[in-house]
Formats: C-alpha cells, structure tokens, sequence
C-alpha cells in the first residue's frame, strides 16, 4: 500500500480522468486498504461526499466543483445546473468550502452559453484543486516559522497534537494542519504528532496516522480523552487543527472535540493554533454559533468497523442494543481560544480575520 | 439478559460462595454477554483486577478484600498474606482503594493468630462490601439534593453528563455517580443522561449504557468528544464522575478525559460534580500531580471488540498495522475545576476534605 498507487497523482486526493469523470481515494476503505473510486455522475458525486468517501472541508469544495463540471457535461442548461447545484449543497452542512465551490462554478458559468459551460466548469473545478494545493503549500511555509519557534523554544523534538484529519487526504494536496508538519519533517526538525483518535468516525486512527505513517513522520495515536493529560504533563508544544467554518470574528467550527483541546491549550499555556485556508472563512457569520452543525447517523457512535486478525473488515456493535446515541459532528471554538489562524497570507489572530480578508472574500 | 441472573445478589457485583471463593460478574463481556465468574484462587483474584473483569475503584478495593480471604484460606501465615498482598498490590496503580482495602485487611489479621485469620479475614472483607453499599446509598442522597436544586433551576428533566462507568458495576453495589442518579429516578424526577463513550476502553459504552437501560433511566451515549459542545448549547445541568483517587488539596484523579469534561463544565458555568466514597481520598497526597497514572497496553487504543450483526464477538483493529499508541488510563483535575464532592458524609467544596475527614482517615 504505497502512494504510488495512485498512479501519478502521489500525495493528491481526486484529479479527473479526462473521459467525464473524476477519480478519488476512497477514504472509508483506508486504513485498511487503499483505493481509488471513479466518479462518473452528479449522484456520485454527492453520495461520495455524504458517505464521506472524501471529506475535509477543502476536499469536499473541490469534489464539489468537479461535481458541477460533470453536471456541465450531462445537463448544461441553467435548469440542469440549478438541480445539481442543489443535489450537491444538500450533502452536508457545515463545511462552508461547499456553498463557496458551488457559488464559485455557477458564477463563472452563468455568463457562458450552454455550449461553452462543460469547459468552462472542468478548467474553474481544475482551477480551485490547483489553488486549494497552493493555498496549503503556503499555509505550511507560514505554519513552519511556528514550528521553528517551538523547536528553539524546546530544544529538542517538537511534539504537535492534532484533531481529526486535517492532512493531505482532507484537501487536494498538503494538507492544512499537516502542511507545516510535512514543511518541517522535510527541513530537518525533529517532529512528533500526537494523533487524537478522532470519535466517532476516527479520522485521526485511520487517516492521520496512515498519512504520517506514509510520510515517514514520527506520530503517536491516542485516545481523545488523552490530549489534556498530555498538556498538563508538558508532553504538547503546539497544537494545530483544521477548519470546516470560520466566523469573521475568528469563532472556529471543526471537528467534535476540537473545543476541548482548545480549552485544555489554553489551561496550560500551550498555542492552540488552526489551520485556515480563506475558502473555509465565512465573514457572513458574525460568530460560530450561527455555524449549521450536522448531526450524522447515531450507528456512528455504536458501531464500528475494523480489520480482523485473520484480515476480514468487520462491523461491530460496541453498546447494548438499542441504546440512543446523539452524534454532533462539529464543535464551535470560540476566538478566545484559539492563538491564531495560520493563513496562506500569514498568521494571524482572530481579530485580524476581517481586517485581512474582509476585502477579498465578498463572493 | 437481566440482573435477576445474578442469583439474589441483584445490583451486587461479588459475592462469597460459601465455598472458599467470590463470584464476580465478569464485565469484560459486557454489554454483549452477562456472566458471573468464580474466583477461588489470590491469582484469580489478581488477574480479574489486572484485566479488568473487575474495575472500578471501589470495587478494586472490595475485590481486593476478599482476595485476603482466600489467601488467609490457603496459607493464613504472615508469609502467606504477605505474598498474596504483594500479587494483589501489583494489579493496578492508581485506583487508591487497592492498597486501602490491603493495608485494611492486613492490620485486622495482624494480631490474630493463623488458625482465626480466615474468619476474620472473609468477615472483614464482608464488612468492607457492606460498608461500600452503604457509602454509596449515603452518596445518593447527599447528591439527589444536588439532583433536586438542578431540577428545580431548569423547571424539567434534569440532563446528566457522567464519564466512564461509577455506576453500580464500579462498586459492590449503587455506584457513586450513579446513586444519586439512581435515587432521583426513583424519586420521579425526570433525569436524562449522557453517557460518554470512554475510549480506549468504552466503559460507558458497555457498562453505564447497559446499567441505565437495566435500570430504566433516559440516557442517550455520546462519544467523549462530543460533551464540549453539549455544554456550550446549555443541554447539561450537572456533571457527576467517580473518581479513583482524590488528594488532600481535592485534585481528582478519574479515567482519561474526566480533565477535559471538567475544563467544559467550569468554562460553561455547569457544576462539575464529583462522588466520592472516603476510601477513595488519599490525604497522604498533597497534590493529584503525585498519583500515579497507569500506562496500559496500546493495543487497547488500536484494537477494539463487539459484536457483529450476526452474533459473534469479533476484535477489530482501526489504525495502521504497527502505528505506535499511547494508552494513559487516568488524568488529574485540579481542585479548582471541581465544583464540589459529594461524599457520603454530605457535600464539600475540595477546600475542606482534609478538615472534615482528616481526623479519621489515618489508616
């Protein structure tokens, strides 16, 4: 299981096949095995996004817009957009990358003929990969000059906890969270990534780690419940995360749990940072508890698949029959919390996001 | 599957046989299964402990107790009990009741000669049992009247946040978090519980989900992640954990996570409540910083059991082949979090543990 499977797309997570479709990873097969999945529809599309065959706020944007230009392919008409516009936006609801994708590939089809969208829509979904790729690349020479800092201070290996997945697999390529930890393992820093194992659908155990793993990067899974006995052990010099919305005032929705970490950072002095590429900032919100939070399925929370000893996948329940569960997918964490955004146009802190971006973000 | 199988010792986790052993109700098959377990040897006894066929500090501690039992059977010499304390000692490190329970069981044979200690040692022991049940019936009621205030605050049914399992199964019989859970239920006041998951080890999952259901008591099962957020939309009006051991200053040590819920709590204005039966305090400790903190196997972390559509119980891996865990069982939340301990000689804030039991705890 190597990347190199991936057949010239090493280190990226869907590219389009050039006969109307794209290819992705399928991301609910790792870390058991790795595959690629074609999408050939817009039904695809939205079933690969609402099973989360891909996911991370940045890679479902870009799903999104590939989405739309095989839409253009089937259906150029202003009536057939419309309806795979809304297929797709009903996905799911918190990462704001999705509205912004979509809102981005019908305004740049809508002043085209029907004729003209289909080429249209693949060069401005080509256009978003490629830009979501250097947005990460930046946001990992910015998020090393931290990395730098902790190293100085600490003298020895940096250790970094992260939440979820915020890696490569959660956008087109680099990653958000992981860009400055890819940066610095390839500068020479001795980094160590404390993986949180991410419940309920363990993003961090079979994402994070497979990524790290794959990347030669020096990384240790623990349970969630560990990260604030880590801080108060001085075992965390920073801790970085991903985003699937960001208020304008700096307001942070991510991944369920990423609240209590923030909160264990800041009883324990230790930088709490996120990673935040400008599609995933929503200045129309004045703070995150106007962020929509999906509530997923609750046989997230009972059950759970995994690889048998003798290499089946199985399914297993882990609670009595029938026991309710609630599933909130995301958690808001306040401004206060965080001790900055690590952008592709810098760092800074929450209350610099409007004065930053509030210019250029007006789509 | 109901409790009517433990044999007239309904709601009771061990029991003397009256043939030379205890029978215990073996909770690593729980909730799947529910099965009792003789005990009849001190190396029974100590690999029940060890791999948590039995847990829970109170438990540990009874357990424990009559492991000395059975010892003072087999070779009542000072040789003899002193080995079995070691074997019995060596099990598991953080949970103070195993080494209160032993020094207990040690300082009452001490003075009697070998031929009187097996009495004495299995009336001992049964008097430590006793005594839990009636400790933790005591905890009920001084924390109903925390139950009670909450109800009459929110006007409806009072919503719960409890971590791990301090339920009945975690003690001899009640629980400590639990009674006073237990006691408003039965009172009529509509209470309704979220029940953390608690990874590595799902003892919410399996243990306190399966006890509500038993019992009847609204609960609904979240993964630990997911308590920050429940806070912050105002959908939990106490917390109330065990705890396995408790310092002079009132650090609370309790399973992986309690630090991160009581963070929540204290940053939310939710009281944080924690039960906690006198033999769980450990005045000798000036601070939670001194207990120690057992490090289990990472393979609980990487590996996980339950039970497939079909029946079979099946243990699945959920991260890469050979990715490294870390697997610390317990965290300490400063004093300073706790609102207050509810102990079964009435409520007090952390402040005045050692002037209310500093007098009467010398042993």
């Amino acid at each position: 299981m190597t990347l190199a499977r991936a057949a010239g797309n090493a280190r990226r997570t869907i590219w389009a096949t050039g006969d109307g479709g794209v290819e992705i990873i399928d991301q609910t097969l790792l870390p058991h095995s790795y595959a690629t999945r074609r999408l050939g529809t817009v039904a695809d599309v939205a079933e690969a996004i609402k099973v989360m065959r891909v996911r991370g706020a940045p890679l479902i944007g870009a799903t999104a817009a590939y989405g739309m230009a095989i839409a253009a392919d089937a259906d150029p008409s202003d009536a057939g957009l419309g309806t795979a516009r809304d297929t797709l936006f009903a996905t799911r609801p918190t990462a704001v990358n999705l509205g912004w994708a979509l809102t981005r590939m019908m305004a740049r089809l809508a002043g085209a003929g029907p004729a003209d969208r289909a080429a249209l829509a693949w060069a401005e979904a080509e256009a978003i990969a490629a830009e979501d790729v250097a947005l990460n690349a930046a946001i990992g020479d910015h998020g090393l000059a931290l990395v730098e800092t902790a190293y100085a201070a600490r003298g020895g290996t940096v250790n970094i906890l992260t939440h979820c997945n915020a890696g490569w697999l959660a956008t087109v390529g680099w990653g958000t969270a992981t860009a400055p930890i890819y940066k610095a393992h390839a500068a020479g820093i001795p980094v160590h990534v404390f993986v949180d194992e991410t419940r309920p659908r363990n993003q961090g155990a079979s994402l994070t780690a497979w990524e790290l793993g794959e990347a030669g990067v020096p990384h240790t899974l623990v349970a969630d419940n560990a990260g604030g006995h880590l801080m108060r052990r001085d075992m965390v010099d920073l801790c970085i995360v991903g985003t699937d919305r960001t208020a304008a005032n700096g307001d942070v929705c991510n991944k369920i749990g990423t609240y209590l970490k923030a909160l264990a950072a800041h009883d324990n002095g230790v930088p709490f940072y996120v990673a935040l590429p400008s599609p995933t900032l929503d200045l129309s919100l004045g703070s995150g508890d106007e962020v929509p939070i999906e509530e997923r399925d609750a046989a997230e929370v009972t059950e759970l698949a995994g690889r048998t000893a003798d290499g089946r996948i199985e399914t297993v329940r882990i609670a009595p029959p029938g026991t309710p569960a609630a599933n909130p997918a995301f958690d808001v964490t306040p401004a206060r919390l965080v001790t900055a955004l690590v952008t592709e146009r810098g760092v800074f802190r929450p209350g610099e996001l409007k004065a930053v971006f509030g210019g250029t973000l007006a789509a």
